[in-house]
């Protein structure tokens, strides 16, 4: 009945990964060869073509982009970072744009348009059709980074009274449920969410068994305006496909799906790492050299500012550096153990505060102990410090005048590294981002000053 | 039929968050009201436990293991990170232990038993039952971090040629599906894969219809010996709900689901970011303080080491110090400036790398560009520095010397940002581990050589 030859020859894995499809590509557009290009697209999965796309420097992604086929382009736009993204959308013109919009669905739409120059969003929005444009905008009225903007409304919903029979044969008529329809949505004739069907009860159950008997009351249901980062936690910490979502009169609004939060999952990971670097998250590794020098230049000032305040710091000892030149040779060790220290508890201090791992209730024994390790590590690495300077200088002034500052300055680090990402978070700003920076002038400052202050003190 | 009332009584959003859950728990655990925590943790998914128990100090932790009822113990101890699920199972006695392996799935007491000391290891091994022991050694017949450790074998097949209502009839009596099932998979009658069979296609296709025609032979699939890293980078670019896993004569081993994945790419980030700082990604921050101080400690050694090559850089240039206390002044300031965009550019490889963005077809490009960036800003802020350095000192000389040297700087600081990552990466080495550490040792050294390299050059 079935070929099995056939069935066999496909249970590959993936014969390509993305880095040989990545090294075909560009060969091929290289030598031109457009067709094996496109042959090449039509196995990948959007996904990876907005990866490609994104790996590819400025000249090779709009060649690419020209070879895509129309009616992929849209599925392709809803997978690319914004800033690759608004690369590629700046050459489509604007009939080729509208296409590619004809083809998204309104959650992936909403977040194209609102990244899109004042003119284009209104010339789109006109262009869309009246159901398109309707369901867009009843996206938009939902506020960033929530679950109402996350939702897909594909959902299947059902009444509590009927039967698995009658269920099963309203799906057959169906055809093609939504992608990911782990459950179906039981509601009342108001549209008021009343319980979730899973489609494993559905196809366990009796025929003659009714809907209201079957379904699951307890599932956790989301309100639209809940923020997409609990969304997320919420369906990593109970291990979930979909979830309904609700307004605040519990009428069924949409519902979210896992392949969604996953996205939220990477993006929040990616946010951690690049802005603690000063990028945005959705940085463009493949921008052009000035857009790229301008974002990255603005970080590159601020640390500016933050270096001088510690250059201003060494330059209120001048005095003693001038008497004493081996202060200047050690001058970078002090502060830079207490900022590795402290980059350590602040490391810590974010993943703890992104897993909502951190409380009035636990803060201080945390404080106690991230006080105890910088002494306990304080005391060990300035004996080795002492050590080593009184080989190199032969002083013993020197060796106890770094190694008090030492431990005062991971001491100090320890606190900072706790107190600073509480703080911020208190006042609203995320810690990832600004944290370090403020992290690192605290400890080169303490670092130069009870260094040099206590040479002062100790050594003139 | 069904009570609406209760139904609508139950449609809330999870009532308590994770930060008041926990504020809760110790309140009640420092007041000694077990049933009062016994009623929380009821509600609460085992994932959240295990959270909850990774945010409390040692005391309380044990505290509240100890109210945790038996049968739950095996569920939470599997969503604990390492070194956390080290800390209990350390107090555990060897009967709650092996009551607690009892409920675990073979791939998650896989990974509890590898980290358990060698004669607990034996021990546990021996006191299981035959079938549960021999799974569990199936398992760790597969390498660490591959598809097969992941997999589960709990997985309903089908063979090709029965129709939709065998199958139907046939899912009745099995009443419960493994979680997250959305495809069975089709075998021959040697095990060997031949295709899945959407849940979806089960539920729309009309009952006479035979397996083999509605069955999708284009799933990918996966080798029990891929990395963990490559199938969450396939789950999450085809936005997949469960995938086969076959072992090289095609024969089904089991099947992974997207919850293993959510907690891959969760470990993934959390390396990353704690990897960084020189901490492992289970580190446990509410681990004691002595273990927390020990790890951590190497990690500051090894900083100290790179911090003395610089210094020793500039014990070479006491002389130019001795006679100029102002390069004293300014000295961190190239270097700082050399290490912040060179992390830049490192942090953007890393996760180019990290995506599979990065190919010999585009390195040469990058390359240039970071290069161009490094020197754009490297001059647009020379010019700053320059201007306020003469303003401070009031030395042609040294302006000059500090603007050449951090334009210098910057430029090797793209280089290394681009080089050290993909160089650790042809050696095998993580580049999020090591790569921050060598780039701003290169930075530094670069940093304090050229400006009082060229000071000398220049003002003696």
């Amino acid at each position: 009945m079935i070929d099995e030859t056939v069935a066999q020859a496909n249970t590959k894995p993936p014969e390509t990964t993305q880095a040989e499809l990545l090294a075909q590509v560009v060969e091929h557009l290289d030598a031109g060869r457009r067709d094996d290009i496109v042959e090449h697209l039509e196995a990948a999965h959007a996904a990876e073509v907005a990866d490609l796309l994104e790996s590819l420097p400025p000249d090779q992604r709009s060649g690419l982009w020209d070879v895509i086929p129309a009616e992929q382009e849209g599925e392709i736009l809803s997978h690319l970072r914004d800033e690759a993204r608004a690369s590629i959308i700046e050459e489509m013109d604007d009939v080729e744009l509208v296409a590619a919009a004809r083809s998204m669905a309104p959650e992936d739409l909403a977040e194209v348009i609102e990244e899109l120059p004042d003119e284009r969003h209104t010339a789109l929005l006109q262009t869309l059709d009246g159901d398109h444009r309707q369901r867009l905008q009843a996206v938009l009225t939902f506020g960033q980074n929530t679950a109402g903007r996350l939702m897909s409304t594909d959902v299947l919903s059902v009444r509590p009274d009927v039967s698995v029979a009658v269920v099963l044969r309203w799906l057959r008529r169906h055809q093609v449920l939504p992608p990911h329809t782990d459950t179906l949505m039981v509601i009342d004739e108001q549209g008021h969410y009343l319980a979730t069907l899973g489609v494993d009860r559905l196809l366990t159950s009796d025929p003659q068994a009714i809907v209201g008997q079957l379904m699951r009351q307890d599932t956790v249901v989301v309100r639209a305006d809940m923020s997409e980062h609990e969304v997320a936690a919420l369906f990593e910490r109970r291990d979930l496909i979909s979830l309904p979502v609700l307004d605040q009169e519990d009428h069924l609004l949409g519902r979210i799906t896992i392949d969604d939060v996953v996205d939220i999952i990477r993006e929040e990971s990616d946010k951690v790492l690049l802005n603690r670097a000063g990028l945005d998250e959705d940085e463009d590794l493949f921008a052009p050299v000035m857009p790229s020098a301008r974002r990255r230049g603005l970080w590159l000032g601020i640390n500016l500012m933050t270096v001088f305040l510690a250059a201003a710091v060494i330059g209120r000892f001048e005095a003693v550096l001038d008497q004493i030149v081996a202060l200047a040779v050690l001058l970078p060790i002090v502060a830079s153990m207490g900022g590795i220290a402290g980059s350590q508890t602040l490391t810590l201090m974010i993943r703890g505060l992104a897993l909502d791992q951190i409380a009035n209730a636990n803060v201080r024994w945390l404080i106690g102990k991230e006080i105890a390790v910088g002494a306990l590590n304080g005391i060990a690495w300035a004996v080795v410090v002492a050590f080593v300077a009184y080989l190199w200088f032969g002083s013993t002034g020197i060796s106890v005048t770094i190694a008090s500052a030492m431990i005062l300055n991971l001491l100090i680090a320890a606190l900072a590294g706790v107190l600073i990402p509480l703080g911020l978070k208190r006042v609203g700003i995320d810690p990832a981002l600004s944290g370090a920076v403020i992290l690192t002038t605290v400890t080169d400052i303490v670092g130069f000053l009870s260094f040099l202050g206590l040479a002062t003190v100790i050594l003139l």
